[in-house]
């Protein structure tokens, strides 16, 4: 590296998704950062979900013959190049000017799926026309006019999307204190279906106050059911609700706490997991959501059990220090970690992971 | 909101219990600090009690249908609107100039009980003529002296007062350092009845020096025979005692460690809960007292199994910063979050909720 | 408390023993701090001492009349007023010039026995005369030359002093890093019969070097028998030793890791309890030592099965803050803490204490 | 000591492995620093290795006579006087001038092993030449090219060198944030074997980077049987691997996690030590690896039932502080502590150290 290139200075001091972290707090404007950043309460389910994965301690096996690794995984029966996707978040362009179009764009670029939020700041067809690469989920957040869901759910199949992902732990906004402190307010095509007009300039709690909090296990046999998409609930934290998702027709779950936003201490998903896996085996597909920042994190998703693993916040730290470009340098640095820590664990390929490679860590993971 | 509205901008930085703490803090002088915040020497016991909650995890189901949340609970036989009872708390008046008539008024409105201490700055029957709205129980300090016992008994049958909490864990002040070192004097109508007139202004650690050390369960068994009001225990931490309870007559009991103030690294009642609980089962009203912070504690403590919960601590700190609509406000948030914490679990009854939804955390609640 | 009253102001602000650590480390010259507060190494036994004690919890019970307490105990056959003994530390004069004097005079005062050390700064004879009254201990250091050894006992014979309190735990000088960094220089007159007489200013390692490392059981036989004094061995942390130690016709043994000074992470006394007491029963005194700080301790070491306990540096605190009174205050404020603490916990005879009252603390006591 | 000696006051200031590894920090540049001290990512098993010792509490007996203390120990069918072994790290140049041959002069003069890395500074011949006194093993890094290796191999035979120490947990290079930071380069006699001529000045990434990641436990085996010297794997966590590792042929392994440097969150040394033990038992010589900074760790490696205990960085501080004699003196005190330890854990000789000396801590050794 030459001392006078700039930009490989930059590159340098961003070498992990804490850098990017640390260098979008001091990019995004604060009501921004309160928006993305903040949890529920005390934030404790917050900083657990990074501190769950550090409980579990890697057995690495040597000697295997690690030349080639190989991270393709199948999810929902469709060989995927690698575990990542990038979770449903709202509002991308509090974070920056490209806000859904440039993480559409980064996901494309590194082959990860991403999930297309119900209320992104750009309309969904837009992102469509101006990302047109790439595997998309539409995440579903449900109103109680259905017609709205549906209409929402059939321009995603015309717009080639090929999954649902169905919201079920937000029937009404967890007690959002940094939120509500730092005061964002948004824009969203979508939020024009639903919201009130009279009101100048919503916040995301004013505009997520529309969502059915009587939204039921009924309701997603019937989008599995009426549509050609197959259905995936996130939120899930219990070997129950996992077993109601695979008798009603869901096709996969998202073992997720809404990345601590919306129940503190409810538990974090790397704690749910083997529960969930246990009770519904290969019933469906299990992914997981929440906390995850090191490759080493997504190998013990994979070791546990899970398919495929969403990762939010980070994407959006490096869509709001650098764009698209950002986002996908966040998405490489992962995938790049995650390729040394399957040669390190000596399981070259994704696939072949299992519950022998991980054990409950003898060290603390104290929360601080 | 708008940008000129201070009441509106206090509001809003006053969104959580501990917002009212910090602010107490900054309003009270440090004698009533010192005596209010204070625990019992090294006051581990005192913040374990906080802790203890975090010490559970929430295992939330979703897609059950939360539209309607019902927090009614039965508390000695009758229906009441919520699980929230105000805790005894001696000498508000070093608190706010509204003294209990404020703690009344704020109880009253939000359908809270109040429990009114002993040593109240205000005389009883003051309170009941101020405030006259609102479900009473009388909190009772025992005198060797019965006669002055009785008729504080008398007088709160006189005034509708529905039931005596007796505090059984007193019989000798605790090891309160932080209280000596900052030196509160009281004033309390009652405290006329048991005082050495010589001493000119006793501290709260002279007047509970009165209280009887000699007091038994004889005593518990006379009192639920002798008047027409049910009988509840407070400071009970064992099984063993729960039992004793049941069988002289209690009909209820209160698990708490008052509030850490009395024995340092006595169990926090969290952790004593469900021993009690397998003990006695229905047999009497298990109250359960200490550290309750968030709405997610109350739902914790139903879902162990107890009937309701005393708050304490914060409503003196919303007394203190805004009178009785400061306590009012404290309990009106708390309610909120009980709400949601309902809605987000899944159990949108509060009469519903039971153990299956908390587990001990997989995380370390550390203690600083 | 009059204004104008300074050593009340004093007294005041001395509540806990932990405020004799703080003022003590005000008062004393770097060397001395660093030879009686340092520990082994990295000092973790040294903290964990304290910490273990935390590690329990009390199950205290309620209304059963705590009206008159009662802190007696049997040691050694013989009844004592309470509980506490001082530990042997030597070189007192260190931390004032009333040195092992003005210990004796705390002692006598609050009915504490007391351990006079091998390595006291003034004479044996001379304690036993400028502080007549009082029960004493001979705590000895073995050298190779038996003969010292047995001049010494045979001193303490003459002197009333009712048994020998053998270290085991220093066949060699601990690792004391922070010691060497202080380094100071010490007088005794025992030292005078073992030490190289070249070395003009000898520091506490340099007089330690002298114990023999090859003492052996066999050794505590021969005290046993040869002497009319009963035989404690001090430094026992295995239930193979407490064995060991009856078998050898020792009275008693003190279970103790040396206070943190001699082996790093060595187990403090309070986990070595119960198995200690599984093995030997009643058929020894079993005293324990290391961290005791609030009258809570004593609670639990008796409530674990230890006869009395052995409380060491915070009464050399109170020695340098204030003489022989500062000491005697010190035990004074750990025996109206102890007596609370049996109030509290209802069981107000001392003797009753067992291991109902205490359980393993659900909580964290973390090591900074 | 007298005042006006410096040496001896800087040496009484490097008392322990902590003062070296401090002194060190100030002395290194900081990119020779961030090589030497640096993890894998968020460096949890870097800090991990040092507080898995202190999960582990010691139970040390007395009164067995420990006048005599014997270090001895056999390692690989040969007696050595002591237990310590300098590990394998590269580029010592870095640290000091004197390089390898400083730390070989160091080694030599305490009678421990050294392990020669692949990637010294200094060419093995020349620190055979240099230093010739001391036993030495060869660790190896293995490239695609056998014949280099083979070659190195052949040298090491020809220099006197009594084993083979082949590193299996370095198939690719792990996630170095800190390295990658700092930016190292370094030179390398054997580099020049492997490298890339056209880079001027390689970091230790670059160079590692031709380490074959396809080595087997075949070439395990084709090393044992066509070299004389005994081959030990460098690098096994599992008990799997360890049977692996007897069943090809090694006369030993190393359990390590690369000094925390690999995959960040594997499993330290200690805690995986008691399985593999438990699977090979006395089928091949197990030493350990990681975190040891006292003489307590290296009793309880051995307790564990290790045969002998690497020791890395620390040796790399006593290096940089002071070339040979730092080095010298780094080992001189890890060995006064561990004499000690051996005196008062009351197993005078090494050899019979066994699992009833230590036990799980019952303390938490957190992670800050």
């Amino acid at each position: 590296m030459s001392d006078d290139d700039p930009a490989a200075a930059t590159a340098l001091s961003l070498l992990t998704l804490g850098d990017y972290e640390r260098a979008a707090a001091t990019v995004l404007d604060p009501a921004a950062l309160g928006y993305f950043a903040g949890g529920a309460a005390d934030e404790l389910s917050l900083h657990d979900n990074v501190l769950a994965w550090r409980r579990l301690a890697i057995r690495p096996r040597v000697l295997v013959g690690v030349g080639r690794r190989d991270p393709e995984v199948t999810v929902l029966g469709r060989a995927r190049p690698h575990p990542l996707i990038v979770a449903p978040m709202a509002y991308q362009g509090l974070a920056h000017a490209e806000a859904e179009i440039g993480t559409a764009r980064a996901s494309a670029a590194t082959g990860s799926i991403m999930c297309v939020p119900t209320f992104a700041t750009v309309a969904h067809a837009a992102i469509a026309a101006d990302a047109p690469a790439g595997t998309r989920w539409l995440q579903l957040y449900v109103f109680p006019d259905r017609g709205i869901t549906r209409e929402l759910i059939a321009e995603a199949v015309e717009l080639g999307f090929e999954a649902l992902v169905v919201t079920a732990d937000l029937p009404v906004v967890g007690v959002r204190d940094r939120e509500t402190r730092t005061e964002a307010t948004v824009q969203s095509s979508t939020a024009e279906l639903v919201r009130d007009e009279s009101a100048a300039a919503p916040t995301p709690a004013d505009l997520a106050g529309n969502v059915d909090p009587d939204l039921r296990w009924s309701d997603i046999e019937a989008f599995a059911t009426e549509f050609p998409l197959p259905v995936i609930v996130k939120g899930v934290l219990t070997p129950e609700d996992a077993l109601l998702a695979a008798e009603h027709g869901a096709r996969g779950i998202v073992v997720s706490n809404h990345g601590g936003r919306q129940l503190d201490t409810a538990l974090s998903a790397v704690d749910a997991l083997d529960g969930v896996l246990d009770s519904v085996g290969d019933r469906l597909d299990v992914l997981v959501d929440g906390g995850v920042r090191r490759g080493t994190d997504v190998l013990k998703a994979l070791a546990l059990g899970a398919r495929a693993v969403l990762v939010g916040r980070p994407v959006l730290w490096g869509l709001a220090v650098g764009g698209a470009a950002g986002a996908q340098r966040v998405l490489e640095i992962l995938l790049d970690e995650f390729d040394r820590a399957l040669a390190l664990t000596g399981c070259p390929r994704a696939a072949d992971l299992n519950r022998s490679f991980v054990t409950a860590a003898p060290w603390l993971a104290g929360r601080s």
